[in-house]
């Protein structure tokens, strides 16, 4: 399992001259060993820090409080295992902290022996500063910051991500089922986002984390937010754009519904950005610029005498909700087999009403195949 | 708001002679502020780092990304305001890291020519690393590590705090008033569970992180876990252990119900529970020694001819669901009004039946004020 990216990670680190390395952020970990510890009430509150994943140069040791370690040893597969500190007991003062510094420090030291670690690779911003001062007390190492450097090698997805996120895209559709159908007069955003929520948990048999937006069209930040107890009149526009987390993994995807039907004004809205994402769909094929997509959809946007939206017109999903490339003026990255781009034109009038519409394309040799099957016509 | 908070910190940092401290865990910046960021699909995807709060010696300043900046000046009145930084931009590549460093840069030379900077103290382990590098480059600096400093003056809660707490026990009910209706034979963990998560979410008005277990009597580790797909028979039991986090502050409380009714001996085994919960309660006022309380607790539990629970007799709670004063064996602090304490005495006969029983109570001058209300009779 996930051995296809370490193998990558393996390459890139070798061919940087990298000797050992230490990962930290929630992003590496999920994808270098397909592990990914529970978010929905904060971080663990017996760990002395995230999880995180030592390479010694050759192998990958996932390493967790102990509280993780039955969830981590059943997904993930690293072929250095799975190592545990001590972090609830009844016996002492929880210190999930000193005990994670003890086990750092017994590896490093078995690292040591192999004489291979010169260059010691660390993601910065995600490893605790107190982790960083343990391996930076270890005399004769060269410590290189390493933010980031995954990131590009995740824009193509193995066939076992893809599976991952097929699934997730499929509680996406359940969830924008019931959306739909709880969009009525009378409800509240937190209703719909409830129904939605509902839908998704029941049908995956146990809790998965789920974002993004879900605001009524009167609101005057109306793009996106988390829902509240604002409640939709009739003719009001919902703009309701989905994730869920399951396996780590994240799907996307955006729907405008509108309580008792549109407007002749909101469907000629609707139906301009329904032809924007469709433009852009057509576009999605390996060798295309992100950059020059952008582009053509804005200004189809604009060339319909619409404000264009202020944000991407879209962007790569996998163990983030937002991963490279981008679909933005300034990015020149270019398309190719076996990413999963999202597309989301939107045109908004602030404290008025606002469409917004995203599906989830596979970048295939031929072109792009669709992921998503919510509906988007109107009601 | 949160003054007193505050207050006691400065206390504490200049009794300890801290000229100036960066706080960074999620604990520290929720007590000293108020303001607690969305978690629930795990950290904000485009900050450099979580929330943190800076005190020059005098004022305390919020730092957020730029995406939590509205959020903040609704949430926290800190004396210093609230400094953000870039996020979310299409313009150029995402680099909140970078954003940050420049930001806390300047702060720091702001504080450099006030002279007052010689020992500044740091939640190590809760600041990124690479944050740390930003100031241990900073030249005629001492660097002290602060983490775990607040704990223990967060025991006891301010008034405030109280309010925020009792809503959240008040969330707490609703939740268990739904599952208790929910658990029937053929309906699923899971199921129970969205009955308390949906009724909490629909009170609210808004999304509410919501812990901790649900877990049915069969399970071979059946003293907590998160709810599966696992369904209930006619005479299973059903632990369910429920927190909620609204304004950063969690709630706590834990029943047991029995699709289709208890039989003999769950009714026996509950009312042993029951009664170690009153015991325990009645030894809850100030000056008592909270390793006595457990000992008291645990030995009824043994004299009863039942195993005793391998966890810990209670805790207090606030902004983390488990918080000092523990009530566990080698403990010896002392109990004193304006302190919450959880008492959650439990009998876990694993792959069979088990049985815990939770309630709140706040420390008063004259003995325990119990704060939440939902029945613990049996069906």
């Amino acid at each position: 399992m996930h051995e296809e990216q370490r193998q990558r990670a393996s390459e890139l680190l070798h061919a940087r001259q990298i000797d050992a390395a230490l990962f930290a952020s929630p992003a590496s970990i999920t994808w270098l060993t397909g592990f990914t510890p529970p978010v929905q009430t904060g971080p663990h509150p017996f760990a002395g820090a995230p999880p995180l994943v030592w390479w010694d140069g050759d192998r990958f040791t996932l390493i967790v409080v102990d509280g993780l370690a039955a969830a981590a040893k059943g997904a993930a597969a690293t072929d250095g295992g799975v190592l545990s500190y001590l972090g609830y007991t009844i016996d002492a003062p929880i210190d999930g902290a000193r005990h994670l510094r003890t086990l750092l420090q017994s590896l490093w030291q078995e690292t040591s022996r192999t004489g291979r670690s010169q260059r010691v690779g660390v993601e910065s911003w995600a490893l605790p500063a107190a982790v960083g001062g343990v391996l930076a007390a270890q005399r004769g190492r060269d410590w290189v910051t390493i933010d980031g450097w995954l990131t590009p090698l995740r824009m193509v997805k193995s066939n076992e991500e893809l599976a991952k996120l097929r699934a997730n895209f499929r509680l996406t559709d359940i969830a924008h089922a019931a959306a739909r159908r709880a969009t009525v007069a009378g409800a509240r955003e937190i209703d719909v986002w409830l129904a939605a929520k509902t839908a998704v948990e029941a049908a995956a048999g146990q809790r998965v984390p789920m974002g993004n937006d879900c605001v009524v069209g009167y609101r005057q930040e109306n793009i996106g937010g988390w829902p509240g107890d604002l409640a939709l009149r009739p003719g009001d526009s919902l703009i309701v754009d989905l994730s869920t987390i399951l396996y780590g993994y994240w799907s996307d995807s955006c729907a405008t519904y509108f309580a008792g039907g549109a407007s002749a004004r909101q469907q000629a809205i609707h139906t301009v950005v329904s032809q924007a994402l469709a433009l852009g769909a057509g576009l999605l094929r390996p060798g295309a610029v992100t950059g020059d997509i952008d582009r053509r959809v804005r200004q189809f946007i604009a060339d319909a005498g619409y404000p264009v939206y202020p944000h991407h017109t879209g962007h790569g999903v996998g163990v983030n909700g937002h991963e490279a490339p981008r679909l933005v003026p300034y990015n020149q990255e270019v398309l190719a087999a076996g990413m999963v781009i999202l597309l989301e034109p939107g045109i908004y009038f602030p404290g008025e009403t606002g469409v917004r519409l995203e599906d989830a394309f596979l970048i295939t040799e031929d072109g792009a195949v669709q992921l998503t099957a919510h509906d988007k016509a109107l009601p």
